[in-house]
This record gives structure tokens, sequence and C-alpha cells, in this order.
């Protein structure tokens, strides 16, 4: 077997077998088969598409690089959660607690912001002491007594992935659904879940900025997780606009806070309660979609969840005393208010471009070795539909100094539009 | 300007520019781009294309990344010629002297035998002595005195040519109009050469399988050639079956001399009088193809390319005297006659499978380190059309051991097919 023939097959619209698939991507981590001939496979496959069954194969040889998370003595359901990422996504922090309240755990392993997405491990780390390098035994000592635990993907987890995603980033292979199916499927599968609910965005802040895509991608999901032996359920959800009212990284956590505690905002509400619910199902707490919300409406009114969100930031070695005493003015000094151009209405709010300026004001990153601030941040006091007087402040911006605040203003200020006609009300769930 | 965004554009179905063009040439060139983006983007190339005006910012930064033979005080016209490669084609042998003695000069820069297809610099060095890696001055001291002479391409001529091919040859991206364009007419450039004729074969022993892609190619080199302010003429043969009656390394010489001699197989003299007719339309030694072929056949009538063939064998250090005594016994000992399984037509003799064998027997390599045989061969004495009876010989094998022998003689025997009716004549020239 060579790869060139292998590219060849690909390229002239043949299908591939599981063993050319395995032979290309073992032969890859195995630094055998070179960068050049993976990269021209990448594009193929680009141009060409996958079948399920392609797909599945791929998948499978990217989980088998690595290790799988044994979940052995733990009591399931495990459902896990996982999101194409978007702009004021914290559903994440809100969704894990709850659910280990009804009694589904949430063996979650999380990533990190890049470009103008936010990520998981930088808003949980914002709170002083919280560590996401967790051992594996930390992982499951978390799992099994709180129903979740917070960490990032250990090396050992589908090494293929970290290889192709880095080589797919450098060549222009990035956008196919294919590869982005498994990409994301063969590191659920090694953590050893069960089921997981997708939280499939589109819009302008997220990675698929039509809804046609993000469906595509969703429907991939649901056929090549399912013959991968895993339950699986998807939502579309909209990211023209960030979700919630803050985005940051200590800013989320209070945010998600604000949500355990009841006075989360609407946006937030809707979406976590939609994944919850379904997460519900996967795991056999409810019949259909409408039981699932009703248990997790109960379930946040029992105030469970957010007892165990603070215990899960002990266990990980956060200080819950400060955290609460933090609430509301852990903020970066160099701050500045946006205020209203006109006296109108605010018709959209670009979730890309405040992303944008939060890659610039410290929130994100451009480059994974790049560092964040835990105090930078956006605060929204309108979206998308409020009415606005000229003058009336918008938005507050903290940055992690006073170059990147005045960096950022411009593309936060061009990230508003306005109109005389309050907007449809948009559906956040399609 | 990053290698990332020139592939995302031409993905995208974009033209690059000139300096984008040259900035990815130039930075492979100079080690800055690597490989896997190359590879990414000759996969872009092979499912997009390139428009003419790409092709010829391809090219050009590929003439670019080396040096271009000078002839300065050195008359012309300079016309050379060009084959996509065939199975038996001797053509440049008798082309290179009989348009010497027109007057037009030839600085033929020729390749070796890889995979099925024959080489000229293999062919020449069977004759004992023949050096064919000349110096510049050499190399422009023949042209000045026979008007022609045979080198292999210096390290200098087109160095992006000689990378991209090993990269696309791994790569998968060798079948592309585009790219073939930009790396023959790199080399023909950097030649020196005013005017190139160019025989672009098609068949089973071309590397264009259908007559199409060679008209494409033809029609592509006749445009970018152009373009560069080159005089180019295409010709399409047929290469479906070998020309001429004798595939080899000593053997084709052997079938040159022949043509010199006013004795040569009526197919490969029709090719190489139809080339060289081209070429005189070419050089200014012809108003028309008509014309062109009158002055040629009076030029081999008149024994001077004989002459300057083995003048030209000579100069390069060849034994002329024992050329000459080698003639009908230089062969290899590991002979056998293949014979006609039954009394019928020959219907077909497979190019392809003969050059395949070819590469057994010692003819051809299948890598550019392995040596060639001298002696081995392939004897023709039935063609297409013509009638067998049950054993008589179809051909002699000729293999530079026993082993190999034995291994082609199925190949070549499954390389003749046979029928009850005589196949009608095919055109040589298309």
């Amino acid at each position: 077997m060579r790869a060139v023939d292998i590219i060849l097959k690909k390229r002239d619209g043949g299908t591939l077998t599981k063993e050319e698939t395995t032979f290309l991507i073992f032969g890859y981590v195995g630094g055998v088969i070179p960068e050049y001939q993976v990269s021209a496979w990448l594009m193929t496959v680009f141009f060409k598409g996958m079948t399920q069954e392609e797909t599945v194969f791929l998948t499978e040889a990217m989980l088998n690089s690595g290790t799988r998370v044994s979940l052995d003595g733990i009591p399931g359901p495990f459902v896990d959660k996982h999101s194409t990422g978007g702009v004021g996504d914290k559903t994440s922090l809100v969704i894990a607690p709850l659910l280990a309240s009804i009694g589904i755990r949430v063996p979650m392993m999380s990533g990190r912001a890049l470009g103008h997405t936010g990520g998981t491990l930088d808003k949980l780390e914002s709170i002083p002491g919280y560590r996401t390098n967790l051992s594996l035994a930390e992982f499951q000592r978390g799992l099994a007594e709180e129903g979740f635990a917070m960490t990032g993907q250990s090396e050992d987890v589908a090494p293929a992935d970290k290889l192709l995603y880095a080589l797919r980033d450098v060549t222009a292979t990035v956008e196919s659904i294919p590869l982005i199916t498994a990409s994301i499927l063969s590191k659920k599968a090694a953590e050893g879940a069960d089921a997981v609910i997708f939280d499939v965005k589109y819009g302008s802040g997220a990675f698929m900025k039509e809804k046609s895509q993000a469906s595509a991608l969703a429907q991939s999901l649901v056929n090549v997780g399912t013959a991968l032996g895993m339950k699986i359920s998807t939502l579309l959800t909209d990211m023209d606009q960030p979700l919630g009212n803050m985005v940051g990284n200590f800013l989320e956590i209070e945010e998600v806070l604000d949500c355990l505690e009841g006075n989360g905002p609407a946006d937030v509400m809707e979406v976590s309660l939609a994944l919850a619910a379904r997460a519900c199902v996967l795991g056999d707490k409810a019949s259909c979609v409408e039981e699932g919300l009703e248990v997790c409406k109960k379930a946040l009114e029992s105030g469970l969840p957010r007892q165990l969100f603070l215990s899960n930031v002990e266990r990980q070695g956060g200080d819950v005393k400060r955290l609460l005493e933090m609430r509301k003015n852990y903020r970066s000094q160099y701050a500045l208010d946006i205020k209203a151009e006109q006296s109108a209405y605010i018709t959209h709010i670009d979730a890309y471009k405040v992303g944008l300026a939060g890659v610039y004001i410290g929130v994100g990153r451009n480059r994974v070795e790049d560092a964040v601030s835990p105090t930078a941040g956006v605060l929204l006091y309108k979206k998308s539909g409020d009415w606005t007087d000229a003058g009336e402040s918008i938005m507050t911006v903290y940055a992690k100094d006073d170059g990147s605040l005045r960096g950022a203003i411009p593309l936060l200020k061009d990230a508003v539009s306005y109109g005389e006609t309050k907007p449809d009300k948009k559906s956040l769930i399609g």
C-alpha cells in the first residue's frame, strides 16, 4: 500500500477502505507518511468529500491513534455536551452541574479560546486557583463525586487529531464537514461518553456562517456518531449575536452563577435548557424533550446545580469564597463605555466582530501560545431588538491594557447596527 | 502574504496574481514555504485549474528560479523538439541531425527513461563512450559545429520544476494540464530555444490516454508558450502501439541509423518528417508544412543528417567504428521469441504493456536511480494490421537477465491482440 495511490484513488472519486484510511492515519502519526502527502489527501477530501462509512473509518483511526479514558467503576449514564464554538457561549458551565444534579455524569474535556471564539478552560481559569490540568484519577474522582469534572484534553487523546488539525489550519483544509466530524467525534469518543448533545451554531459568530452548513454538520455528526455506537442529539442554535450579556473570562463565570441562581439572561437560559433537556432524553432521565425541560427547570430551582458547581470549583483548586466576593468587581481598570450614536432600535450586534474585538482586548487569542486576561471582556446592556436613546451606554469594554482598549473600540462600534423599526425576533433555536 | 491565504484563494476559485505565484514558487525553492503547503496548492490546481495568465506566471516563476542557457554568438534559428514521451519513440535522434543539416540549430536537452516510457539520454549512452553530461561550453560548441548537441538538463535549469515534479509524483498531482504546461515550457524556455515543435502523444503508451487530453495540452502549450514570446507548433500523434520495430536502448540507436540511411520503418519516418517539416516552418526554412516535408526528404537523401549524427557521436565521446560494427549483433544473450498463438490478424500491440515489460527487462526504470541495460529490448516483426500464421515469431525479447526475461514474457504475450478481420489502418497523426 502506498500513500500516493490512496490520494489518487480519493482524487479520482474512489472510496477509501478501512485499511487504507488506517494506513494513512497511523502512518502519519508514526512519522512514516510525510505531511506533504497528508495535506494533498486533505485537499482531495475537501473537494471530493467522504462517504459516511469513510468518515467512520477516519474517526476510528484517529480515535485509535491514542488512548480512551476509562470510566469503569463509575455508574453512568455519561452524557457529554459539545458546542462548535461561539461568542459569549458559557452554556457548558450551566449544563454540566445541572445534568450532574439530575444523575447524569458529564465527562467534559474542553478547549481554549482560539480566534474569535471563547474557551471553557480559559473561563474557568479566571477563578483564582482553578486547575484544568487534572490527572485521569482526579478527573474520575470529580466525575464520581460531583457528577462532572472539567479538564483539558490529555496529550494521548486522539493525537492524530492534534496533528491533522494543525496541518489543516495551514493548508486551507479546515472547512470540510467529514474532517470536522471526525475531529470532533474522535475526541468525544475518547473521553468515554456514551452519548453527546451537540450545539451546532450558525451565524456570524459561529464557525459555520450558514444554517445549511450547520445542518449538514449536525446530520454528519448524528450519522457517524451513531455508526460508532454513540447516542447523538444535535441542536442548531443562532450565533449571530453574542449569547448572553457578558463576553469574557471571569465575566462569563459571573453570568454562569447568575444562571445557576435563576437570574440568567433569557437567551443563555433558553439554549442551556434546550440542550440539557435533550441530554436528559439521551441519559434516560426523560422520555421526551418537553419532559426533559421540566426536569431541568425543577433541578435548577432546587439549587443543587449551583452547589455542585461551587463544589467542583473547590475540588479543582478554586477559592469559592473569593469567587463569590469577586462578583461584580473583578474587572480590568482599562474600561470604556460605548454609547449609542442615535436614538433608534438596535437591529444587530455582530457576534463575529465582538469576538474579534475580544481577541484584541485579551478575552481570546490568535495563537495557541498567547495568554488571555481574566478580567477583560464586554458587558452588553443592549441586544438586538432593544431601543436605545442617543448617548445611552450600549456596552462597557474591559481591556487588558490601554492600547488594546483603544484598538478594540472602533471594531465594537462597528459591530452595532441601528434601525428605525424594531427587528423581528429571531428564533434562537432552529 | 501568507501561503495559506494563497491556497485558500485558489481553493475557492480565485485567480492568483503574478506576485502570489512568484511568492509561492520562490518561497518553495528557498525553503521558506514547506512542502505540505505546496502539495495542498498543487491539489487545488488539479481540481480548479489555472487561467492562461496564471500558467504564464507559474512558468515564468519556475524559469526564473534557475539560469537560462546563453546561445549568444551562435547564429540561429534555434528550434527544439519535445515529445511528451512514448514507447519506441526515437524521433528526436532522427530530427536533430536532419534539422541541423537544413541550417536549423537544435539545442536539445533530453531526459531519461522513467516508468514505461523511454529516454533519449539512455539510448545515446548505449553507444560505447558516449557522454551526455556536457558542460555548457561543450554544448555550445557542438551546437555551433554540428548544429545540434545532446545533453541532460543541467542542475540550474528550472530547479523549481525538479522540486515540483518530485512532489507531484508522490502527491497524485501529475495529471494537470497547467502544471504539465509550466513544467515543460519552463525547461524549454531555459534551454534557449526560440521555437519548439511539440509531439503530444495520446493512446495507451502515452502519458495522455485520450486524444482530447492531448489536444487540451497542445492548446495550452501553444497559448502559454506564445504568451512567453516563443514560437510553438504542436502535433498530436498516436502512441497506441510502439513506434517503429525496435524498442530498447541500443536497438533504437540502430533504428535511427536505419532512418538516417533511408531504411527506417514507415511509422517512425512519418512522425519524424511531420515534426521536422513543422520545425522547418518555425525556423523559416519553409513557408508551409508541405514545403517543409520536401525540404526534409531532400535533406535525408543527401546523407548529410547521417554524417552529422556520426560526427556528433564522435564529438560526444562515442566510438563510431564500434557503433557501426555493433549493428545487428549488440544484443543481450537472454533472448526469447514470442510466437503467434493462432493464425490471425494482429489487431493491436499495446504500447503501454510493451513499455512496462521494458522496465522489467532493463530498457527503462521505475526509480530515477535504477540502471538500464544497453542491450535489452524488443524487436517487433509484426505490427497492427499484419497477418501472422500460428507459430510465426511476433517479437524477440532481449532481457538484462534470465529472471526478468521470464517475468516479461506473459506481459508481452498479453500485449498482443488477434482478430479474424484486418483492422482499419489508424492515422498516426491526428
